[in-house]
């Protein structure tokens, strides 16, 4: 399979990628498409991700499709007949979104579910055949932007089993995850606890006698919890991940101390003791031996500083509600590949600094808009009392493609039209938005 | 004009009413029509409501055509465009039913609004014309059931200039009001107050710049408050109406005091503050001298005592909320009128306790959905933070005929159906609702 594009304007242009997740594999993959030359360290002896299903929105559905591995990720994982909403605490159905033929006329893609580990295997094949170099257990520790004369370069400390070592590049690429070493040199933040964990699980889906009907994406969302199950790998696996707010987390914050340690199997043992019975069932299928505890960051309004930008969760990491993390970060990775190939395409070269500000001009409020919607889209579906009624009705009055108002900014999206660029306040959240995320 | 109906089946049948306003004086009138004996006795000194506008909805307009008052009526009130609400604090349009020919189609009717004493009027005249006996400055001040063989009849103490009297009835109607003197030989209840206090005040609306295009009901919700604004009398007049909650009411109760003054202009000139300039503006159109304290009843199971009957605001009194109180006691008038006749009709005599047992049978739960309802409609209105944020995009997800789902319970109702002796269940709040109103 040679991937590589007949119009490899990218040709002899060095980069760099720190962080071989999905983000940092699939710019890997679209720049060497492009024909650069792309070195890409993973510090982990192996790419793997952690975590089990990925839910793959339209927005992503359309990469897949241009990097030409549509068809071997479809084969891998799933695709789920409707998204379906139902009230954790009733069982009652709330929304049902058919991903069906006018879903994907209007979305121009469909709806996949597939295992992180399945996609990221899949793209990094990809990446290789378009002559990217990936290599593990190798670290970038620093980076910094050097000027010779006229000549601007990116210089990598790099580390691996042999030491530390330095390496060149036009540009550096930090998809290096929510944990982010590069993003210290932009500033010196902390991830913010959402003070929610997520318990994951995958099962057996055949064997499984009240659940191997299942054919959506299926979420319970109810007080301080929800919990989502669809299946993967063709319906061999039903993947399920609860989520819930971790009272002992609160009770910390409230009495001004650093919590401990949160979500624990005690919790989780209690934390759906308010839910439907087809909800309160499942517990005992999702893994005990881990626990996510959810986090994002706060929007950064700068991602670049010289040569080095910063991409992925590195740059935008959201809570995981509107299931956008890895897709956000795929769109970064389409974006500085094409906006470079744009670029040189109407100049006849490469000017990274112009490129890169194009890339964060059109990404920053595009992920900012994510982030914090992906937070009042949390709030929204842990509402209680009588906002958690409301809520309800509004989903069942917008049920069907009702939904695509809302769903349109993010699914509609393409890097491609620069939407960002010319027109910044669509990162902003929507004016009759604001009194829920306000507060 | 002579409204008797040629099927004058109740011929003969004394009936004696306490209490002169709509209701009162709606069941003098379909009753006489129905050919019965009508005396009802008023204790003012002239029929007059206090108030202003009433809002009459096709629930409503349909028996002001079958008592042949229609005319007179629309010609006397206004017919609005359309309903509109609006967010109090933000001045946003949320939604707009259109009172259009598919809204008449839909419900058999359209939407009224008219001035309180102006309706009275109407109704008064065409009861005295249809044969029945309205006398003011006589009040009912008790009644009993008495028995005599065969022979059981209502004997009610009346009391007017010359002293106390009796008089004899086959049954008697408890339209007394709120604050009924008969209600209280059922139980010994107190109005239950909501703590919100409404302003009320009409003016010109030709010389109004700022409102003379006014063509709908306008409603502003908003937090702990909302202003209503429609035309009266062929659009000469603006009604409008401002409910706020009563910060000294609810700061003296969480004392656990009784509060003494309440919903005071002192209390109304900050009542605003927090809302949209065009409420704001129109605080100073309020009548300033009075103000009503909104309250209503908890719902009663039974309304019926021998051969008298609690109805209209005696048995029902709800929140102002779904505008239907006037209404609702024109359903119990026209109610037992045809049910009588009905009986009449299909029996060749009348049974007054058959008659009363089913119109209580449907009317009660009638009656307490809207009760209920009404509280719940209040609070939904009156959302702040993130409720309040959820119910402006539930109402904008439903404006149009999406609201129909909503009111066809309440619009649609025709008492000659016997939906509520047939399904008492249909009192009860929709399942989906009760976390709402129970929390």
């Amino acid at each position: 399979m040679n991937l590589k594009e007949n119009n490899a304007s990218l040709e002899g242009t060095r980069i760099i990628i720190s962080g071989g997740g999905i983000g940092g594999v699939s710019a890997a993959l679209a720049l060497a498409q492009k024909g650069a030359a792309v070195e890409l360290f993973e510090k982990s002896a192996e790419f793997r991700e952690v975590g089990a299903g990925l839910q793959i929105g339209p927005h992503g559905w359309r990469m897949l499709e241009q990097w030409g591995v549509l068809d071997i990720a479809v084969n891998a994982g799933y695709l789920p007949k409707a998204i379906q909403f139902r009230d954790a605490v009733s069982g009652d159905d709330l929304l049902r979104l058919s991903f069906d033929e006018d879903f994907e006329r209007h979305y121009g893609g469909r709806y996949l579910v597939i295992h992180r580990s399945d996609l990221l295997s899949i793209l990094v094949d990809a990446a290789r055949d378009a002559g990217a170099q990936l290599l593990n257990n190798v670290k970038v520790v620093d980076a910094a932007t050097e000027h010779e004369g006229d000549c601007v370069k990116v210089k990598a400390e790099i580390k691996d089993q042999h030491g530390l070592r330095s390496v060149e590049a036009e540009v550096l690429l930090a998809f290096d995850g929510i944990h982010s070493t590069l993003r210290k040199k932009f500033i010196s933040d902390q991830p913010v606890p959402s003070g929610y964990v997520a318990y994951r699980g995958t099962s057996s889906l055949a064997e499984d006698k009240g659940m191997s009907e299942l054919e959506d994406v299926l979420g319970y969302i109810g007080p301080d919890c929800h919990f989502i199950q669809y299946p993967l790998r063709c319906g061999e696996l039903l993947n399920q991940v609860g989520v819930f707010r971790s009272k002992n987390y609160f009770d910390a914050i409230d009495n001004g101390a650093v919590p401990e340690e949160w979500g624990t199997n005690k919790e989780l043992s209690v934390a759906y003791k308010h839910c439907h019975q087809s909800v309160q069932s499942r517990v005992d299928y999702l893994w005990k031996d881990r626990w996510w505890k959810m986090s994002d960051r706060e929007p950064l309004d700068n991602w670049k500083k010289g040569r080095i930008i910063l991409l992925g969760d590195a740059a935008h990491p959201p809570l995981q509600y509107l299931a956008s993390g890895a897709v956000m970060a795929m769109e970064d990775a389409a974006c500085i590949a094409d906006y470079a190939a744009d670029y040189v395409a109407e100049n006849g070269e490469v000017n990274w600094d112009h490129i890169l500000d194009e890339v964060q001009a059109e990404r920053i409020p595009r992920c900012t808009r994510i982030q914090t919607t992906g937070r009042f889209w949390g709030d929204l579906w842990h509402e209680s009392g009588r906002a958690r009624a409301i809520r309800n009705e509004l989903f069942r009055a917008v049920s069907g493609t009702g939904w695509y108002k809302y769903a349109d900014w993010l699914w509609r999206y393409d890097h491609r039209e620069r939407a960002y660029v010319k027109n910044p306040d669509l990162g902003k959240m929507p004016e009759e938005l604001k009194d829920i995320v306000g507060s």
